[in-house]
């Protein structure tokens, strides 16, 4: 069911990833798929420009979206979502942003390290201070250290942005360990912001637990979430911002128009078509993944055996640590030399070296010259 | 060239104007117009659908959207444009806030108003206060009082949120009043912020002057524009921010990706297609509207004499004082009991009474029936 776009078609379709890149360079960096779009988000899109849905989106609550996502969280996470708590927004950035804006106190963020880039940024756009909380890259467990969470939460920081699954570590919290980190929350009255993009791309062998199916959760916490990762849409521009408290909500409904008005009707459509429809696509889809873990693990030990890894246990972003080859910036060597874009760790966490970034998701041809590549550059 | 949309059509293209109001009400209220799309914009967006072009947008400086403008702007306007000065942004009201925040001192915004209403709220989402400058109603000319804003400034205004021309007064600056105005906001070393969304809806009988193209603006003004009122697109998401001074550019450009990476490449395309192909269908355009505000000025004089409103230079937005008929909220009324939702002047100046917003950008029998309900309504 997963169709390997052509690399003429991924031209055409993926401006970024693989238009920005010379034509002699295999593209393997921004988080976009190279497949073709799912059929029923591809039909419903189709349907929609053919229409002419150009114009305004629909109120932001009265709208297809809210049920369609209750229906979809409680098929893949068996979580209940009541479809009034589910707010457009235009991006899972934006949202965090407006979240941080509207819901927390002007104290410092602390965000996990590495983290997905523009979350580095995210707390300096409204005013708060960004405190990195960084993940040791030699450590077994992506899982950040909750006495420094703690410690951090002391000294006066006052919201948690948390990644869940986590992207670029593909680590998958699982429910104790969410627990643990609540009850830190929640002894210093503080907040959470969950981005939980990429909860549909929980890979077998770990389970997504949203935060909000915590118990104790809903007056701290918002999740932001989207189908645009797992279904290849993040141009169509329309996340959710998802509460579980009605008090919340209101807070977020009663801010001015101009504060959050800018997710487009196609994007919302594509969503509802996604979460409506799209389940048996995505199980196509993560099975794939799956496969491409599995390709990427036997790859590395054949041809970069000294390359570290922890288990991908979700999204189709590999975080590989390349220390062991001895380049500072493995992600430049492997353009310069391999002709191979991947990311450098150095965009994820501030002077972070040796580190890369790798999009498994395209085909297993394309992977097996991705690693090749990189090997005849690095090693 | 021009052709309505039936109303069934509407319904389905325009789900927030049409779909959003209940069967037998007549939406003559947000700023979408009952027409089919410009056929080079609808053509670029469905074979950018087929191809599947869903995903991130193309650096910000390097897509074909600044030759299209600069192209556009020099038919259109005689303005030359570098197109490297022509930047991407999600929407006008995100390009503003944006232009405030990166380039504005922290004082007061000066709002002439009435004014497009999420622009009320710009300001203070950037933590700026708006001070308003309102235009008498009862005044000939709906050229915002310059010895006020001077004074304005004098007391630390900072900044100029201009709309030219403008919306919902459909008024169309002069060369004349803008080297006026540019002189005042010169004397107090103030920015501008010029809104010229509306730049190609200008009617027989006007010219558009772009305020880039007075002399000595370059280092204290930004346009924010977008191709996407004129050609019906707002909610495919993709504004621009034109500076002219590489400095000013290099200040916004320099900013984390966060701050302005939301744009939709559907937008883009959309804007492409209108920007290079779409001065024949404007042209068809402008003519219809030309008819139409004759058309309202007709139905007025019969239905409605004692209505009040300037000529429209500009825009498919008239705004017509209703204070002789008594209602405080004309709007309410035509809604309840004529059917017929057009906006409330309130929304656009606080605690203004009397005044409505109608969207003329519809066909001659429907704009017929929305004078006549309004005057069934208010009369």
């Amino acid at each position: 069911m997963i169709r390997d776009l052509t690399d003429e078609e991924a031209r055409r379709a993926l401006v970024l990833k693989w238009g920005s890149v010379e034509p002699d360079v295999l593209p393997a960096w921004v988080a976009e798929m190279d497949y073709a779009l799912a059929p029923p988000v591809a039909e419903a899109l189709q349907q929609a420009v053919l229409d002419g849905v150009t114009g305004y989106p629909p109120d932001a609550v009265d709208g297809p979206l809210g049920e369609a996502y209750a229906g979809f969280a409680l098929r893949q996470y068996g979580q209940k979502v009541d479809p009034a708590q589910v707010l457009p927004t235009v991006d899972v950035t934006a949202g965090v942003r407006i979240a941080l804006e509207v819901l927390s106190d002007p104290g410092p963020v602390v965000l996990p390290t590495p983290a997905y880039h523009p979350q580095l940024d995210v707390a300096g756009l409204s005013g708060r201070e960004t405190w990195e909380l960084p993940v040791d890259p030699g450590a077994d467990s992506a899982m950040p250290d909750l006495d420094r969470l703690d410690d951090l939460f002391a000294r006066g920081a006052r919201t948690l942005l948390l990644t869940q699954p986590h992207n670029p570590l593909g680590h998958v919290h699982t429910r104790a360990q969410l627990e643990a980190l609540r009850d830190v929350v929640v002894r210093h009255g503080a907040r959470v912001v969950s981005d939980e993009i990429h909860a549909p791309l929980v890979l077998p062998g770990a389970e997504h637990v949203p935060y909000h199916s915590l118990d104790g959760t809903a007056d701290h916490a918002v999740a932001v979430l989207a189908a645009s990762k797992a279904f290849n849409t993040p141009g169509l521009r329309c996340a959710q911002i998802v509460t579980a408290d009605l008090a919340t909500r209101d807070r977020l409904l009663a801010e001015p128009l101009a504060r959050n008005d800018s997710w487009s009707p196609l994007g919302e459509i594509a969503a509802v078509a996604a979460y409506r429809e799209g389940d048996a696509w995505l199980a196509s889809l993560v099975e794939r993944l799956d496969q491409q873990r599995s390709l990427l693990a036997r790859l590395l030990a054949e041809h970069l055996p000294a390359a570290r890894m922890r288990p991908l246990q979700s999204t189709f972003l590999a975080w590989i640590d390349l220390r062991a080859y001895g380049h500072a910036d493995p992600a430049a060597v492997a353009l310069a030399r391999g002709r191979v874009r991947v990311e450098g760790g150095g965009r994820f966490q501030h002077g972070l070296e040796g580190h890369v970034r790798v999009n498994v998701a395209t085909s297993p041809e394309r992977l097996t010259e991705i690693v090749r590549r990189l090997a005849l550059a690095l090693a």
